[in-house]
């Protein structure tokens, strides 16, 4: 064990939990001091910081894990490096994806943290093999069940899953339709991601729009929002259609969720469609088949990266206000710290550390 | 062939369709003729008729079928005996479960009717082995899934399938909590079918006595009405539980159909709960199976039939009516004609079968 009590340790808390909509001055950010492992500890350093929607959710309380209270670090998926251990059995420098939250360095159960073997680019295991990739592939195929042939519409079709679970469709021969709110992003999709069809949800003929890319009607549809949008998919579903209920991103920023859609539990009889939760952590047994899976459509090209990577914890409070907004485009992440791997090559060049920024 | 115009044929028709609540003005009496068979059909005798809610949604357009129009003869499932046939393949005497609609004969394309091994009494064939009984079957084990030691809720207990569903759960080891908008239906599944609990969807701690009743959380709710209820009930549904969404009774009737209930889809993310809606059509293979189970538990007395028989063919609009209002217990027949069986008895100790009822 390296000693560490001399490190300072930068975080970011919940000052004030949000009424209605979150903004800058509910968060606040102070120097910690940097823990020391207990028995059967490790610390991580945070290297990368996943931005999510979910993170707003888990400001409401009562969702699949305990509320996040005021004063206390914001949660949050991370990449870490693990700079000391105590009894842990898990090597110093190893890279794990854990739940760190916000702050450079966390002192975590060896049992909460999961060793990751890299493949590439660090930034891929918080975007397409981590949690957001996992959760499109579970949730377009396990969930829906999207099969060859069929026609799949997804919102916030280019958002950290939406992107990835209409890639995943195309790759099985679905028809694919993104929906999203910029025409900028649609012809992204279409022209780099090859979706076969968009809409624009703020077109004041979106119903038409909709009817118009789904010739043959709709027969998943991937929400990742709820609200007006899944209230205009619905009725156009066709029999045994399957809803994947992924996230409700209309609903999290605010005060005053809108009331369910009016087809429900209506259509849901006469079309015989099933709509169902999941979260990843449901198929847990399952992800290291599905992270291989995912890596092989990468390294093969069918299946594009969209990240979009902005630099230093303290813009975290910004990056989910973006994220919150839909201004992004892929999977956010932070970068708090660099990659040790590119430390240690610039290091072994004879070079220190020092100034490197990636 | 025997010969059949010299019959009339007595018929209820949809006169008019309703804007809100449905009317006895908008049915119409009136006295037709008995059709010829054509090639491959037969002319069926109605002998028991099928009281749906069902029935009600037909009128309101795009369900499963089309929409009945103005004019036209009301729909419903029945229980017939073929009269005579012309190039059917099916035998004159045989009985027939059919959609002959609300009138004492139709015509019928013989591939749009049913032979029926008759078990029992003839009425079992459209409550508890008929499409009720299946209903109550397919939706609770093949799309609610209950298990052994689940909470079991169900709506429109007292109801046709209802209570079917709530025996099936109890036989197969579920705790089965049935909702009514009565205390007298109440009292009579606990002391006579067995229901663990029961909850008054009239009370004003509605959401209390269902905790009440349920400690452990609700696993499966077997929804027949929607609305108010079910947006009571989501909030208490375990972690991976199910909706089935048999029918929709609180919005069938009423120009108003009410918002969806404000937990979609937000709570089915947060709790992975599944909403599936389904008919008992999608199962007909599986009908046979289901059938001989359901009347081996008939048999062995651990599924009590609960029936609510009504005399005449004009009885049948303030039959439907009184469905929508809740007001039956049980599965509601209309008796149209007697059972030919028990006509052949009776003409066999020499009497004819003039003036026997049943």
């Amino acid at each position: 064990m390296k000693p560490t009590n001399a490190r300072t340790n930068r975080q970011i808390l919940l000052a004030q939990r949000p009424d209605g909509r979150l903004e800058a001055r509910h968060f606040r950010s102070v120097m910690g001091t940097v823990g020391e492992p207990g028995p059967g500890e490790v610390l991580c350093r945070t290297i990368l910081l996943s931005i999510d929607p979910a993170n707003r959710a888990w400001m409401q309380g009562r969702t699949y894990r305990k509320q996040l209270g005021e004063g206390e670090v914001m949660s949050g998926f991370t990449l870490a490096e693990v700079v000391s251990e105590h009894d842990a059995h898990i090597r110093v420098g190893t890279i794990v994806a854990c739940e760190a939250g916000w702050q450079e360095y966390a002192v975590l159960r060896a049992d909460r943290v999961r060793p990751v073997a890299v493949r590439g680019k660090l930034t891929h295991h918080l975007s397409v093999l981590g949690i957001t990739g996992l959760t499109a592939y579970f949730g377009l195929l396990n969930i829906g069940g999207a099969k060859h042939g069929e026609t799949v519409v997804i919102s916030a079709a280019a958002g950290a899953t939406g992107n990835v679970a209409g890639q995943i469709a195309r790759i099985r021969g679905a028809r694919v339709v993104g929906i999203t709110g910029s025409d900028d992003k649609n012809r992204m999709l279409e022209h780099d991601l090859g979706f076969q069809g968009t809409v624009n949800h703020r077109s004041p003929t979106l119903r038409q729009d909709l009817i118009a890319q789904c010739p043959d009607g709709i027969d998943v549809y991937f929400d990742n929002v709820g609200g007006r949008v899944l209230e205009t998919v619905l009725p156009l579903m066709n029999l045994h259609g399957r809803v994947v209920c992924c996230g409700v991103v209309s609903q999290y920023d605010t005060a005053t969720p809108a009331p369910g859609p009016r087809a429900v539990p209506g259509l849901l009889v006469v079309k015989r469609l099933r709509m169902e939760g999941f979260i990843v952590m449901d198929f847990l047994d399952q992800w290291p088949a599905a992270e291989a899976q995912l890596a092989s459509w990468v390294s093969s090209g069918e299946l594009k990266v969209l990240e979009d990577v902005v630099e230093g914890l303290e813009s975290a409070p910004a990056a989910l206000l973006g994220v919150l907004a839909g201004d992004n485009v892929g999977k956010r992440i932070v970068r708090i710290a660099p990659d040790p791997r590119y430390v240690a090559a610039v290091a072994s060049l004879g070079s220190g550390p020092e100034g490197v920024q990636k």
